[in-house]
C-alpha cells in the first residue's frame, strides 16, 4: 500500500509541474546584472510556496556585510527529539546563451516526449520542487514533518557561491543542523541507482592580454607589433602538455593517485564509454594514464570556458587587436587547496608572458575544495536505505566531476557533511542549450524524498556527533 | 602666383568638408549585410557629385555574372592627344566596432583640433574627395580636364575586392587607360615627403574547430573531452616559431631576402622607432633578423584578426564549448603567390589537428599579390615632379605594409601599373576606433593633384607603351 504522504504528493504532480513552469519563467541568471528582476521574481515565487506549505520564519539571509544575492531560509522544527536536517537547493540558473541553439525559448518551460525543457529546470529548479512538494505532503497529510527541517535556498550557486560562507557564518545559530541534505547535484545516469559521495572543487579567474594602446591595422603594423591573440593562444597552449597533464608547477600538490582498490572499484562500475561519447558526438580525450571515469572523478582539470578578441563579426577585418581575453576555471580533487592550485596556474601564466605583452588577472569566481562523504555517515546510510526501499537495489557509490561549493563551504564553516540527493540526471544538458528534466524523475524523486525523511526520523541525533567537526 | 585651378579648389574647401561629412554619414560597411542602405546612400552621393562636376557616362559597373557591390564609373575624355588616366578610389569603409572605443559616433564626422573624425574619413572618403574636387576645379576654371580621366570608385576594397577582377575584365574597353592613379593608399608620415612604390599582398580565411556535438558542462565532462579553445589555441600558437617566423612549410616560397642595397636604402630613411611605438603604446616585436621597416615592407606576416568561442558575457560559465573560431589574414611580399602561401598555412594547420577535433576552413576573403611600381614609370615620375613642385623636396620612395588589391589586380587583369597618390596619413587610425583625417591634408592634396594632372599632360602617351603588359 502506498505511503499516504507519497500518495498525496503523487496526486499533486500536475500542480508541481505548473509551479515549476512558473519558476522557469523567471530568468534568474545571477551572473547577469540585467537579469536582477528574474532573480527577484524567482525569490518571490519560492517564498510564496514556502508560506503556502506552512513553513515558518521565511526570510532572506545575506552575510553581515550585506551584498550578493540573498538566500531564502525557512524552517519547521516539529520534532524536538529528532535530527535536524538542513535541506539545500538553489534558485539561480546558468546564462542561457547561445540562445540561438535552443529549440524553444530557454525561459519558457516546454513539455515534449516526457521531458520538460528550460534553463535551470534540471539544475536545480525541478529537483528543488520535488523536495518542497515532499515536505508539503507531510504537512498536508500528517500535519507535521517527521524530522526538523531547515531550508536554505541559495541564489549564487551558479556564480561560485561567493556569499555563502558569510551567510553561514552570520546565521550560524539559525542554520545549525546535524547534516545537510542537498536537492542539488545529479543522478549519474537514468539507468543506474547510485549515490554521489564525492564532488570536485573549483576555482577560476579571467585574464586579459594587452600588447598596444589601441587596435591597429595589420597593413600598417603587421609584422612589427605583437598580436595579443597570438600571445593568449600561446599562454593557453602552454597550460597542458602533450599528454593532457596541466603544466603549472605545484598545481598537483596534494593530489593522490587513485589507489589500486579505487581503480578496481571504478573499473567495476557499469559504464558504456562508446555510448557516452556518441551521445555528445565527441571522442574521449584527457590526461594520459587514466581511464575516463578516473579522469572525471579523481583528476583535476583546467578549461578555458570562453576566449575572445579582435573582430568577431561577419566577414573580414584586417585588425591587430590590442587586447584579448579568456575565462578559465579548474576542477579540483581531494587534497588540493583551491588557492594553491589557482596560484600555481597564475604563476605559470605570468612566467610565460613575453616582454612585449602585459597580463592582467581579475574576476573572483569564488572557489571551493573537493568533497567526499564519510562512507558510514548516518545521513548517507539513510539515503542508501531510502533508495533500497524505493528501487529494490543497493545504490552504487559514485562521484561527480562537477563542483558543489556547498559541500566544501558547509564542511569548512559549519563542520557538517552533505549528502547529495538530487533527482536531476547528469545528461540533462546542464549549462548548455536545451536543458531538460525528465517527467519520470518527479514520482521517483517524491518517493525517495518521502522515504529518506522517514529514514532520518529513525536516526538518534547523537549518532551525528562523531561527524560534526 | 597661385594656379587659378588650385585657387578655385582651395576656395571651395568649406563645401568639400560639408560633402565629406555627408559621405561619412553613410555607413558604407560592405562587410556587413545589415549596412546595405549605407552602401547605397554612399553610391548616390558620389554619383550626384560626379554629375555635378560634369563627368559623363556616370554608371555602376558589376562583373558579367552580376553580384557584389557595384563600382561607380564616370569619365571625361577632353584631350584626345593626351594620356588617359584611370583614377581609383573606394566608397566602402571598415566596420566601426568596437564602437564603444570611439570618442564620437563613427558615422558622424566631427571636427576637433584640426582633424575630422569618422569611420572611413581617411580610408578613403577624404582622399577621394580631394581627387574629385581637383577635377571639378579644372572643369570649373578651364572648362575641361588637362588629360583624359576615367574614374573607378570601388565598393569592395575593404572586403578584398572580390568583384574587381570581374569588373575590369567585363568592362575592359570602357576602362582602358595608360596607367592608374590611386586616391587610396596613404602618405607614410605627416612630416615626410614620400611616394609609395610598393605594397604587400594579402590573403586570408576563417576557421572553425569542433570537438563535440554541443556545448558541455565542465563538471560533467571536464577532463574527458577535448576543449576546442585549447585545440584552436594550440593551432594558433603553432603558426609562429619562437623567433617570430611563420612555421608553415612553403609559406616563404619565392620570398627574397632584402639585398644589402635595399637594406642600406631602408636604413637611410629617417624613422624614429621610439616615437612610432610610443604612439601606439606598444613594443617592437617581429621576425628575428630584420629591422622594423624591413619587417613591415619586405617580410610577409600572418595575423589572427579575431578569435572566439565559449562564454564571453559577464561573469563565469563553466562550459566546455563545442566549437571555436578564428579569422586569419596574411600580408604577402613580392615573389609570393597568394594561393600558394594560403595553402601552405592551411596544410600546416591540417597537419596539426588532433584526432579528437575537426577543422573546417571557409570564408573567401579575396586575395592579391604584393606590388611594386617600376622606378622609371612615367606616372611615377609625374608624381615625383608634382611633389617636388608643391613641396620643394624630392620625395623619398617608400613602401607600405598594407595591401592594395587594386595594384595587383590592375597589373594582372589590365597589365597596367598603379601610382598611389593618397593624402591620407598612415597614423590616422585606419581600421581602428577614432579614425581621423587632417584638415591640413586637404590644401596639400588639392595642390598636389592639380600639379600631377598638369605633369601628366606633359607626357607623350606613347611613353607608357613599354610599361603596358
Amino acid at each position: 500500500m502506498t505511503d499516504p504522504v507519497l500518495a498525496h504528493a503523487l496526486d499533486r504532480q500536475p500542480q508541481l509541474i505548473e509551479d515549476l513552469k512558473r519558476l522557469v519563467a523567471c530568468p534568474s541568471v545571477g551572473a547577469d546584472p540585467a537579469m536582477a528582476q528574474g532573480m527577484e521574481d524567482a525569490r518571490q515565487l519560492v517564498e510564496a510556496r514556502l508560506n503556502a506549505i506552512g513553513f515558518r520564519d521565511v526570510q532572506r539571509l545575506t552575510p553581515a556585510d550585506g551584498g550578493g544575492q540573498p538566500a531564502i531560509f525557512a524552517q519547521r522544527l516539529d520534532e524536538s527529539g529528532k535530527p535536524t536536517i538542513l535541506v539545500y537547493a538553489h534558485y539561480d540558473v546558468q546564462p542561457s546563451d547561445p540562445v540561438d541553439k535552443w529549440d524553444t525559448p530557454p525561459f519558457e518551460a516546454v513539455e515534449r516526449e516526457g521531458r520538460l525543457y528550460g534553463r535551470g529546470i534540471s539544475d536545480d529548479k525541478g529537483p528543488m520542487m520535488i523536495a518542497l512538494d515532499t515536505l508539503a505532503a507531510f504537512v498536508a497529510v500528517e500535519g507535521r514533518l517527521p524530522v526538523n527541517v531547515k531550508l536554505l535556498i541559495e541564489g549564487e550557486e551558479e556564480t561560485g557561491s561567493p556569499s555563502l560562507p558569510g551567510i553561514l557564518e552570520t546565521h550560524r545559530d539559525l542554520l545549525a543542523a546535524d547534516a545537510v541534505l542537498s536537492a542539488d547535484g545529479a543522478r549519474w545516469r537514468p539507468d543506474l541507482v547510485a549515490l554521489n559521495v564525492g564532488s570536485r572543487g573549483n576555482t577560476g579567474f579571467e585574464m586579459r592580454v594587452q600588447t598596444a594602446g589601441r587596435d591597429l591595422h595589420s597593413g600598417r603594423y603587421g609584422g612589427i607589433v605583437a598580436n595579443p591573440l597570438h600571445v593568449l593562444a600561446s599562454l593557453v597552449a602552454s597550460l597542458h602538455d602533450a599528454q593532457g597533464a596541466i603544466r603549472a608547477s605545484g598545481f598537483y600538490d596534494g593530489v593522490a593517485d587513485p589507489t589500486p582498490t579505487e581503480r578496481a572499484e571504478i573499473a567495476a562500475i557499469p559504464y558504456d564509454e562508446d555510448d557516452t561519447f556518441a551521445a555528445i558526438a565527441a571522442k574521449p580525450h584527457g590526461e594520459a594514464g587514466y581511464s575516463t571515469l578516473e579522469r572525471l572523478w579523481m583528476r583535476p582539470t583546467l578549461d578555458v570556458n570562453g576566449l575572445w578578441g579582435g573582430y568577431t563579426g561577419v566577414g573580414s577585418k584586417t585588425v591587430i587587436p590590442n587586447e584579448a581575453f579568456a575565462k578559465i576555471t579548474m576542477r579540483l580533487v581531494p587534497g588540493q587547496d583551491p588557492e594553491t592550485a589557482k596560484q600555481a596556474v597564475l604563476s605559470h601564466l605570468k612566467s610565460q608572458v613575453p616582454p612585449y605583452a602585459t597580463l592582467e588577472i581579475y574576476g573572483d569566481r569564488g572557489q571551493g575544495g573537493a568533497n567526499a562523504v564519510p562512507p558510514d555517515h548516518p545521513l548517507l546510510k539513510a539515503a542508501v536505505a531510502a533508495l533500497e526501499h524505493t528501487t529494490g537495489q543497493t545504490p552504487l557509490k559514485v562521484r561527480i566531476g562537477a563542483s558543489l561549493p556547498l559541500t566544501e563551504i558547509v564542511s569548512r564553516v559549519m563542520g557538517l557533511d552533505t549528502v547529495m540527493f538530487s533527482f536531476a540526471v547528469a545528461d540533462e544538458n546542464f549549462h548548455a542549450p536545451n536543458e531538460f528534466f525528465r517527467l519520470s524523475s518527479i514520482p521517483d524523486g517524491l518517493a525517495a524524498w518521502v522515504q529518506i525523511l522517514r529514514q532520518i526520523a529513525q536516526i538518534d541525533p547523537d549518532d551525528f556527533a562523531p561527524y560534526r567537526r
